[in-house]
């Protein structure tokens, strides 16, 4: 029995941790099949992945644009696909995919130029096709209960913002030791694969972000400085932002904060109250109502539940993790796919798109152009 | 192409959480595909659940006994039945495809009396079939990589325990309001439906089983106390257990602890050193060697990343879940299921067994007869 | 000019730490003055503490019954006496103080015998004199809040009590190296100097006055095992009690639990709520009201500010540490001692007493009886 | 029996929270003796003052600089003064007393302008006197632990900074209430009582000096934004910083962050590990050395017992809490001073001086020209 939606995919083999979370994270809903794709560039790999979802061999291609063309030509071509490529890559396939008029899933960063993004963006509205991009954090479901609270005025007006995302897989690179592995430095310093930025491209486009889509608030312009270490690229970078209503917050990105995992933690302080949440315990939110004591709000507890609605999938308690988060992208992209093939409007669907993934690149450019310009600020 | 192992359900619709649960957590690993199933003795139900997952309508069954019978007769039958069905069926069900000679996981509690568990014990043993219980957080990462500290020696001979599972869901029970929905009542009031325990049978059971599997202790005897607050069942116990090797440790189960969520905590005291597991933060391990400072171990740290090998299924930093504590043990069961067709040895496989849940249903009659026996001690 | 309140102290030279505590405590507020002591039987340790106190010669004395005998004779002799020495000297010093007419405030435990016990709760009765006991975790601010907000029915009537005083610094003990230093364990094995327990009579007694003055009830019987890993005194200790009311409690006492330090935990369930308190984040307290998110009290919001009184002393945010919890006790207890001397009544002095350093007494003897007869429930 | 140092102190009277807190810091050690005092303009508080102390009436002066003047005068005159006036005062009697021979301990922040500050530096130093400055925070143990950590290489070459020190305190005046109490207003409105800087000058200045006291970093240039939300001066300010060595480190300081009572944290990230110490749990300090867990020091274990030394006064696990951060200072202090006396060399004292009171002035007017100048660079 043939499932709602066929989705293929781009890149993402066996062996990329990546493909795997996304394929798993669309399993989770039982909407969408995957039926086609080009995963890998080493065909062995390719069909291995090919074989472990069941994809007829026939939908398995050598080449995305070869992919974009069959799957577009078929009555029964995929419904969407889904970008897992190197982040070199996603500009061109996510073109060819939208040229032939198919939706795109993307992994971010969307792209590396701003031309490009603004081009993807206008392709896209010109198609009228949709184009998720994965940020993950804003599909956990205490994300979704932050952002609900703060537009319902429970913090009231915002006055300060305070966010980072730390984390120390890159510790080594402070202290590089004679003769090591080096291919790490080879993606740091070769722009062809890595854009502009490494941590701030890599992470702090995440804080960017995720403090928009819980507040709405929108950058005006930016400071910052960017340490590179002696490296080609930057490894830490700390920003301050000024948004259009003149509010100004703090970020901060770091690969080598020893102690941090995958610290995201955003924190958001209005003239009512302050909200709190942390990746690295992504159930928890922490809410201080001004007047009263701080608060550790959770998926169930009786107002929240109500807010959470169906992104919480398991009773309170009982950590829900990053496939959820994940899962949760994927279900709201794939609902509004069904809802547009119904004729509805999609246009209040609750997933980042592609104009997100355009302001994450230009908000890279204007961090790396700051730090490179005295740390003047720079408009976006 | 079809998967390597298929199997099927009883009990377990789309309605019931648990029943998602379990398809998605066989749904990370792709080695199982779900071709049978009896999800429900209301007929739409069952074929909602079965249509859903593309279950072929002709291995829909209303009754599992017809199921039992039919699967174990097919060529290509169910290599193993998943048990999601309300907890007084778990015996009568898994007796029956035991007795077809299908392999089982089944939820906990095993079944209500120990005759009934003992025999469950002898019929898998009798026909050489795996039976798999689904005591989810010994699925954890950081659950394995404290049995195997445990094993190593990094606290030394074990000279304490403390423990608890700890929830407040039933609070109200404490306060009954008139007229109020009295269906939690029901249960609570039936043997027939519940045993003879709630809290010690529905929580308690997993202290006993986690502190096994980390530890590898044995309750020699034990006392307890039970409340139940006016009810006829217990929603919260103190126990003090004695292992076989002379040393004590508590326990401690409630449903009516507010503040609480689903809060089992773990801490093993040795004569080298300590280590705590929190459900509700199953990232983590604090362990405290003796003599130095309490560390938080999380999946990817040098020495935990080869301890945690294949259970820790994305980077360090990015919170599993509970899916993924599920998955394993799945994953775990199948891996043994292949082993055993190919004609391997599977004795030494990582999931908790019938042998276990037995283990669970002598814990239970121990603890509800000492409260019964003015907190005597009693034998297991 | 003269200080309102003179005290005298037995025990307790520079070389001791709780001595030191005492005295500093007594001066955070500036109401009483050192006039004598009795510090140590090393004459030289005597009289260096004297002279750091500038505590005239002529009241420094060899012995303590000189000291009780001219005191009381003096016009203006001490106003009472704090006493420091080892456990097993209070009751014969608390004694001789009292019979001469002294009011007394003691270091933990009372003494070793409940015949002492209720010898020194007549002698104080009848003589009509105060006897404060320094149960240290009482003082603190959060611990008074705790007690008015379960007094005033902010958790409703009590369903469970979970209590543990957790440390590690004997866990040496649990694995003895050759040759190593004795004289832990001389203090261990002669009953002379320790009594009957060593672990239980250090802090569990904490656990049961520190519940007891939160919440009021009283220990109706209670059952335990105690652990001395081959020492003659026990290390390790688990009880369950039953309270007046029918309520079950479990506490839990430990010096080998690594990775602990003074982890003094109370938490206490109602049917309207919970309390947690620490000791080690003592400005802290966890509510959790039914319905609600757990929040974290500490001392000076709104509501709290008002319950916190008199008992904090600096502005919240701001720890306030052990020396303040002491300072409090003292307070309170000269306070009393002022008002006693102004003729007002007493009785609702907010300071631990004699009677329950004598509770404290009963309920080590029964721990340590229900250890000893197999873990059966003993009468308080 | 007199005491080694005699002092005096310029406000502070009983209704001032900070006097007290100076006096029983300087109590906890039995070496100084308060002898002298101008407690308030307001007479009846400045003569009750130095009745609850026993100053002998005749050295309450009713005027600072008279008090200046005869205990210089006097044979038997204070060794040092403690100025705990408003800071608008803090310049003029410190000067004053240093004029006359008289070693100072002022309250934090120094003065108000950098000129003030230079002139301070330089009378204290060309009379050859000791100049205190109460940062607080440098006085708690773990502080100094922290300090001795990265000066012994622990976490290697500092590679970026991260710290802010946040309170909720003056939320209200995000949203003023038509009438409200406007003393608040009147102190932040006027530059002769607050200088130019209200939140910055209040805390910022704590993360500047604690960072430098324990890294020994020296901040080159800055540059910051200073919200004022409509009032006269500075709330909440985010500051970015160039080290004299090239690295950078964010500050962040607000009093508008709700759920923030007194919220110092430092992060300190090197090449080898990390620090991190918060003062609202100020006995704990987070290590995570490369390639390791984060382990949570405190003040006892083995090898920071060591470190701790004599800042630690009581066993660890019971909390030391304000008093003793504030009285470990003034015991640094009192220490160099009787070494003076003595003729010993006292440079490598560790108590924060007039040079860093100076260093935190110029810090306040670096962020506010910054603030005030587009954010541009400020150099130190």
């Amino acid at each position: 029995m043939a499932k709602q939606i066929r989705y293929g995919m781009v890149g993402g083999d066996l062996h990329a941790f990546i493909g795997e979370v996304h394929r798993k994270a669309i399993n989770f809903d039982t909407r969408a099949e995957l039926v086609a794709g080009c995963f890998s560039n080493i065909p062995e790999y390719n069909v291995e992945t090919a074989e472990a979802y069941c994809v007829n061999g026939s939908r398995v291609y050598d080449d995305y644009k070869e992919m974009a063309a069959k799957e577009s030509a078929r009555e029964d071509g995929i419904d969407f696909v889904s970008i897992a490529t190197p982040n070199f890559l996603h500009y061109e396939v996510a073109k060819e995919f939208l040229s032939h008029g198919i939706n795109v899933v993307c992994e971010k960063p969307l792209c590396f130029e701003i031309e490009q993004g603004e081009e993807l963006v206008k392709l896209a509205k010109d198609k009228g096709l949709l184009f998720g991009i994965t940020y993950t954090y804003t599909g956990y479901t205490m994300t979704k209960v932050m952002k609900e609270m703060i537009a319902e005025g429970k913090i009231g007006k915002i006055a300060s913002v305070s966010a980072e995302y730390a984390q120390d897989w890159l510790i080594n690179e402070l202290s590089p030791v004679e003769g090591a592995q080096e291919n790490l430095s080879v993606w740091r310093k070769d722009p062809k694969y890595s854009g502009i930025s490494n941590c701030v491209g890599d992470i702090g486009t995440h804080i960017e972000n995720y403090v928009h889509y819980v507040t709405g608030l929108k950058i005006k312009r930016l400071l910052a400085t960017a340490n590179t270490y002696g490296h080609a690229l930057d490894l830490n970078s700390n920003i301050i932002v000024e948004y259009e209503n003149g509010v100004n917050g703090a970020y901060w990105c770091s690969q080598i904060a020893m102690g941090h995992l995958n610290g995201l933690v955003v924190r958001v302080f209005g003239e009512l109250g302050s909200l709190e949440w942390q990746q690295e315990h992504p159930d928890y939110l922490r809410f201080t109502p001004k007047g009263g004591a701080p608060q550790m709000l959770s998926r169930g507890d009786g107002y929240i539940k109500e807010k959470a609605g169906a992104s919480s999938r398991i009773p309170v308690g009982h950590p829900e993790g990053l496939y959820i988060a994940f899962a949760n992208i994927y279900r709201n992209f794939i609902s509004a796919l069904i809802d547009k093939k119904n004729g509805k409007d999609v246009s209040g669907a609750d997933f980042p798109t592609v104009s997100d993934g355009l302001s994450g690149v230009k908000f890279i450019h204007a961090v790396i152009g700051s730090a490179k310009n005295n740390s003047s600020w720079m408009e976006l």
